[in-house]
């Protein structure tokens, strides 16, 4: 049975870092001891594991890095549960591609092991990277991602902001012209808001409410709480 | 000797379409007769060709759209000027190169044929779309572009608002992870600015300036009217 945390934001304004979901970490690492951290979507990989394992050894974790491993699928086969942190998306999901840890990853997850992500990492577990918000830095050979769920995320997700003068499209412009394309649904999840999934159910949490958009529908306003199973049906 | 004028954005905020770069259009144009617009940065394409087409008839020119045209590249041999006009940059890069029309543009702009994009049809001109803003809605066969310049741009840059409480990555923040990754300089544009390129003189202008990045190097501020000939150099 699938056990998945994605999380939209690493940080929220005024706390540190994991802190707004530390509950929900814990109860998905309830009874392990050690996590497999994935630092790839960052340029350095020593200091971003040194910040996430200080964060989890004040839960009681252990952490090991994946760019410490000798072979990357090798680790993903032996760990008890995964992290992928947050950064580009484009350089995670190269790197996840061309390591050969998304078969081992995909595989394990299938059969049970928690997955926890943020940001990118919520991405990347999705079925496409064709909603992050990040710059493509570098090229990936697909942009077709984890598949750990059949739906795709906006992490960071931004409300329209009516008194702006930017000219950019907004959020929800950019992901109207993915559906001009797609036919994957997108959770626009706001930084604070996560998705538990437990194998066929999937409950969005963390108090400030997401946006799901699905082509041709009108974008459907969902609170903390609110049962999305069908997303996964 | 190239002649190109690439714009951050096609409006700014209490103007219309256009509106805040005619002149520097008219100038690029002056003597000619027709246009040849490429709209596929956007889906509707009769839609946006018809509003371009609205604003070069107030100019006094004529418009000729390239998805009318039986052969694209034809099209592009046969024009007098080329305006790229912006919206997804993804899906206009993927267009680009599957239609043929990459090496006919570079080849007439190099000629000398007068190039004007806007946005997305800014990111195209410059040497990869790795700095653009855009939602990756779509995989193109690769990230590199027109390369008519050295030089890549950021269209709608924005400076980073010191009051904000949003945790998602500034745009000078994702620029340096580009320069994690990559040499090219980039040229951040706010709304409002554009750069004419006429041979090897590149002039800023639009009264709001702009950013440069370089890696390695911190972030300069250049005014309109600036000098940038140094990056064709």
């Amino acid at each position: 049975m699938r056990q998945l945390l994605l999380i939209s934001s690493s940080r929220v304004h005024g706390t540190g870092y994991l802190d707004h979901c530390a509950e929900q970490v814990q109860d998905l690492l309830s009874g392990l001891h050690r996590v497999l951290f994935i630092p790839w979507a960052l340029a350095d990989h020593d200091a971003y594991a040194e910040t996430a394992r200080a964060r989890f050894e004040a839960m009681g974790l252990g952490l090991d890095s994946i760019h410490r491993a000798s072979s990357p699928a090798a680790a993903v086969e032996a760990a008890e549960a995964v992290f992928i942190g947050g950064g580009n998306t484009f350089r995670l999901l190269k790197t996840l591609w061309e390591s050969g840890v998304v078969e081992p990853l995909r595989r394990k997850a299938d059969a049970g092991m928690p997955y926890m992500g943020t940001s990118a990492g919520s991405n990347v577990a999705c079925a496409t990277i064709k909603t992050t918000n990040d710059m493509p830095i570098i090229y990936p050979p697909t942009f077709e991602a984890l598949a750990l769920v059949p739906f795709n995320i906006n992490p960071h997700y931004l409300d329209p902001d009516p008194s702006s003068k930017h000219k950019g499209e907004t959020r929800e412009t950019r992901i109207r012209e993915f559906h001009e394309l797609n036919e994957t649904p997108v959770v626009g999840l706001r930084e604070g808001s996560m998705l538990r999934i437990e194998g066929g159910s999937v409950e969005l949490r963390g108090g400030v409410g997401a946006r799901l958009f699905r082509r041709g529908e009108e974008a459907e306003e969902f609170s903390s709480g609110a049962d999305l199973s069908f997303l996964v049906g």
